[in-house]
């Protein structure tokens, strides 16, 4: 068998996120699948670092798939992009060791949220971005990002109120600053529970907003229920930038 | 009268082109003149600074438009927000005084062009790039553009050939940078004529690809003769950035 890892970019806003599912066809692994199916004749399962929600984009997402006969590398990647569209490439693919699993030994993921200040919703970064006009606290936001980082039970910041395994995470920084008109929330972490970046920017907008203090956060967390924390930031703020093994 | 400038930003993707035709409703003035025409019960002409062709995108192109009855800017640009796609936006209204006139008083356009240099066409930047994986001589193309500043008659770089008002514009500047994996080409001039960005910007990538020589330039402006420059750049990596009085 031979294991190939990809890097993958897509512009999330025409699916329903990166997980294969029963009842839609419009997800990126199953877009990917369908290909490799066709390709190979057989059913394909990609592996990737982990989901993205319905609107959310990847700049870099990184999956891997076993293949029974070796296939050169740039020509596996010509063919996946020749049949996938245009909002879906593949910009990187090498054959990799048996060992490599993309969501198992991933370390760290990268993520922003990016939240446009302009007076009028900016057309160009209208869907990658969430726009709010209203003036936000900057200070009191970075005293509550501060707030959030570490070691924590996360469990206030995940949608899914019924996760078995642990809500334990690290989050090791989270950035914010102003680029023109547009506010960047860069988070790292270890890993991220189920809607647990937008929430997270959904409580530090409402802190920013003035309706929570920097202070709140540490309740929050400590009360592991989800209605504690913020409204869910929209989907399309949110790009997965990048993951590291 | 009242006469209300205003700057507008947009993607021209699925639009053709800024000025209003009587075979398609599909054009950005269009768009404009509908609203206003249903906001007051009467015909309003707006007069952009220029056209923008089918797909070329905008930034901030200037227009403007006269209304017999007096209307509080911020209430006239929400109006028209309220009503417009969100992919067309009004970003500042103002009133001016009678003698405005968005297009005949302007004195420089900047424009931008970007290639997109990716190995794979970044999904992010599809929309506003032209994506050449191929290798292009930086040089070559700025001894090119520095050939093309100043004052000449650029009939050559026309796609109306029954052009029957003066082809003679003067170009300031002409800016070649890198931005990580984008070529920004940017022109500063006093006015430019059908398709003249885009058939300068063909002709420096032909320079850049080593299909002509930087030396050529001088002599495809004095032939006059369109099909002495090279091919059309494609509209989606065009974009109009200022317009400035």
């Amino acid at each position: 068998m031979h294991n190939y890892k990809m890097i993958l970019q897509y512009e999330g806003t025409r699916y329903q996120g990166w997980q294969r599912q029963d009842t839609t066809n419009n997800t990126i692994q199953g877009k990917l699948e369908d290909i490799l199916k066709k390709m190979t004749g057989t059913s394909v399962k990609i592996h990737g670092s982990g989901r993205t929600d319905a609107g959310v984009h990847a700049k870099a997402q990184v999956a891997n798939f076993h293949l029974e006969e070796a296939y050169e590398p740039y020509k596996l990647m010509d063919y996946l992009n020749q049949y996938l569209p245009e909002d879906i490439r593949v910009i990187e693919l090498e054959e990799v060791p048996e060992r490599f699993h993309s969501r198992l030994i991933a370390k760290e993921k990268i993520y922003t949220y990016r939240i446009d200040q302009s007076k009028v919703a900016d057309v160009f970064l209208r869907r990658y971005s969430y726009h709010i006009d209203q003036k936000l606290d900057l200070e009191e936001m970075k005293k509550a990002a501060n707030q959030l980082l570490g070691t924590h039970d996360f469990k206030a910041f995940c949608s899914n109120r019924r996760m078995k395994k642990s809500t334990i995470r690290t989050i090791y920084q989270i950035s914010i600053e102003q680029e023109g008109s547009i506010l960047k929330l860069t988070y790292r972490g270890n890993g991220f529970l189920y809607h647990m970046v937008r929430l997270l920017t959904g409580t530090l907008l409402e802190v920013g907003l003035g309706k929570r203090s920097a202070s709140s956060i540490p309740s929050i967390i400590e009360s592991r229920e989800r209605e504690n924390a913020g409204t869910l930031a929209p989907a399309q703020g949110l790009i997965l930038e990048q993951v590291i093994y």
